[in-house]
C-alpha cells in the first residue's frame, strides 16, 4: 500500500471511530452522512449531527482529494505545475449546554508531486486541537493543555511549547484583540525537513493527535452536559458563538482557502453553530462570570500552571 | 468652507435626518449614540437602534477620519506617501418581520493629498443602496430598482445600468453562487476623470442617493411591518441572515478593509443581525415560497421589467 493510501485509509477509519464514539457519548442522536465527489478528483464524506442530547450541531468531515495544485499553493512552494493529494479529518462540535466547550480538531496530510521530473515531490502534515469554552475554568484549561502536552512529548520535547504558541497566534480574532478560546496546539508543514524527525515519527504523532480527540472531548462533555444553566448563560453562549463565526469567516485560513478555491461549501461551513448572536458593543458586567471568562481570552497564558 | 468641510457637514446632517426619520417610522424606540475618536485623526458617531416595533437591530454610522493613507490604498493609486480624508454615512437595518427586507445604504467621499507637492491630489465618491428581502416579490424588486433608476437618470443615463451591474457583482456570495439579495446600485471611484462629469454633478448625485434612502425604506417597512408571519417564516429569516453574515464577513471589501486596518470594530460590525442561524445543507421544499425566493438570487435580472 502506498503512503497516500495508508494515510487516507487511516483518516477514513478515524472518522468512523470518532463518529461512533460521539454517538455513544451523545446517546440520543446519530450522524447523518453525505458522500460527495470533487469534480477535479477525489471526494469526501461529511458526517453531521444535529439536536442531540449534548451536541446541538457538529460535523466530522473526511476528505481525500487530488488533482492539479491550486496556483496559490504551488507558487508559494516554488512549483510551477504539480499534482496535489490532500487527505484529512476535521471536526467542530457546538454543544447545547453553555458549560460544555466548543471543540475543534483537524489532522491533515498533503503530498505534492511536481509535473517536472527534475523537482522532488514533497509532503507535509498539519493539524491541531483547540478548545473554546463559553465559560473558562482555568483548571479545565490546565487539564486540557496537559493532555496535549503529554501527546506532544511522546514525539518531541519542543512540540508542545511550539505548537501551543502557534495555536495562540492562529486562533486569534485580531479585530477583537482576543483569542477564540483557550487555544491548544496547532501545527503545519511538518515534515523531515522542518522537524529533523523521520516520516514515521511524524505520522505516529499525527495519529496520536487524532486519537486523542475523543477522550478529551468526552471528558468535558460528560463533566458538564447536565449542569444547570440559565437564559443569561445561553445569551452569553450565543454571543461567544458570534465570535466563533467571526473568527472562522474572517480569519481562518483553511476556511478562506476552501471558499476561495471552490471547495465544498457545506462541508467547510459545517463549522458554524446552529445559531449565533450579536449585540452592539456588548460589555459583560465587571466581575461577572462572563467578564472573568473574557479575561482569559489572550495569548501567552501558561495553562499547564493551572492544571 | 472647504469642499471637505462642506461634505462632512452634509454627511453629519444626513445621519441626523435619517435617524430622526427612522425613529418616527418605528415609533417605538430611539437610537442610542456613541461618539468615538480615531487615534490617527478624526472620528465618528455610531447610532444604533435595537428592539423597535419594526427594526430589530440597525445602525446608522457617520464618520470623518483623516491621517496617513493606509499603505494598501496609497500604493494602489500610485502615491508613495499621502494624507487621506474620508467621510461617509453607512446604514444597515435588520427588521423584526420577515416580510420587511434588510436594507443597506452607504455614501462616502475620499480625498487624498500626496505629501509630494509634484503630484496632484485626488478625490472620489462611492456608495449605493441595496435590498435584501427574505422573501422576494418581483414587483417590489421592480419598484425598488425603478426608484434607483430615477435617481440615477437625473445625473446620467448610463449610471443606472452600470451601477446596477456593479451591485450584482459586488453583493455576490461566491461560495453560495447566489447574490445577497436583489441588488440595487453600487458605485466607487466616481470623479471627473472616471465619469467626465464635473464635481458638482457627482456631489449632487451622491446627495440624491443619500436622501433617497429614507422614503425607499419607509415604503417597504410600512407595507409589511404588520403582515402576519409564522415560525417557518422566521426560521427562513434566520437562515437568510446567516447568508448576510457570510457575505459581510467573507466577501465585503469594506468590512475586510476596516477589520484589517484596525477600524472601529463595533461600528463596522453593526451590520450584523441580532441573531442568525445555519443548518447543514438546508434546501427549501421545491415550489415553496422559500425556494421561489432563492431562485431570484442571481445576477443579471432586469428588475425594471417587473415594476
Amino acid at each position: 500500500m502506498t503512503r497516500k493510501k495508508e494515510i487516507e485509509s487511516w483518516m477514513r477509519s478515524l472518522q468512523t471511530s470518532i463518529t461512533t464514539g460521539l454517538e455513544q457519548l451523545d446517546g440520543q442522536t446519530q450522524f447523518t452522512q453525505d458522500k460527495w465527489d470533487r469534480s477535479g478528483g477525489g471526494g469526501g464524506i461529511t458526517k453531521v449531527i444535529e439536536n442531540g442530547r449534548i451536541i446541538e450541531k457538529g460535523g466530522v468531515n473526511f476528505s481525500a482529494v487530488h488533482g492539479k495544485t491550486p496556483e496559490k499553493i504551488g507558487k508559494a512552494l516554488g512549483f510551477e505545475a504539480s499534482q496535489l493529494f490532500a487527505t484529512g479529518v476535521s471536526i467542530v462540535l457546538h454543544p447545547i449546554n453553555p458549560w460544555v466547550p466548543i471543540i475543534h480538531m483537524n489532522v491533515r496530510y498533503f503530498e505534492m508531486s511536481p509535473n517536472d521530473n527534475h523537482q522532488k515531490s514533497t509532503y507535509w502534515f498539519g493539524g491541531g486541537i483547540d478548545l473554546t469554552p463559553h465559560y473558562v475554568d482555568p483548571k479545565d484549561g490546565g487539564l486540557f493543555h496537559q493532555k496535549l502536552k503529554t501527546i506532544c512529548e511522546q514525539t518531541a520535547p519542543d512540540f508542545y511549547p511550539k505548537f501551543k504558541n502557534w495555536a495562540d497566534d492562529y486562533f486569534f480574532i485580531k479585530h477583537r484583540n482576543e483569542t477564540r478560546g483557550i487555544g491548544g496546539i496547532f501545527f503545519d508543514q511538518l515534515n523531515e525537513k522542518s522537524t529533523n524527525l523521520p516520516f514515521n515519527e511524524l505520522w505516529r504523532f499525527v495519529q496520536e493527535v487524532g486519537e486523542g480527540f475523543l477522550p478529551i472531548y468526552s471528558y468535558f462533555a460528560e463533566k458538564y452536559a447536565e449542569k444547570q444553566y440559565t437564559e443569561q448563560h445561553q445569551k452569553w453562549q450565543m454571543l461567544r458563538r458570534g465570535r466563533y463565526v467571526e473568527f472562522n469567516l474572517v480569519w481562518d485560513k483553511g476556511t478562506k482557502f476552501g471558499l476561495d478555491t471552490e471547495g465544498r461549501t457545506e462541508s467547510i461551513l459545517m463549522s458554524l453553530p446552529k445559531n449565533a448572536s450579536w449585540e452592539y458593543n456588548f460589555l459583560p458586567t465587571p466581575g461577572s462570570p462572563e467578564a472573568n471568562s473574557q479575561e482569559w481570552l489572550k495569548k501567552g497564558i501558561d495553562w499547564i500552571g493551572y492544571a
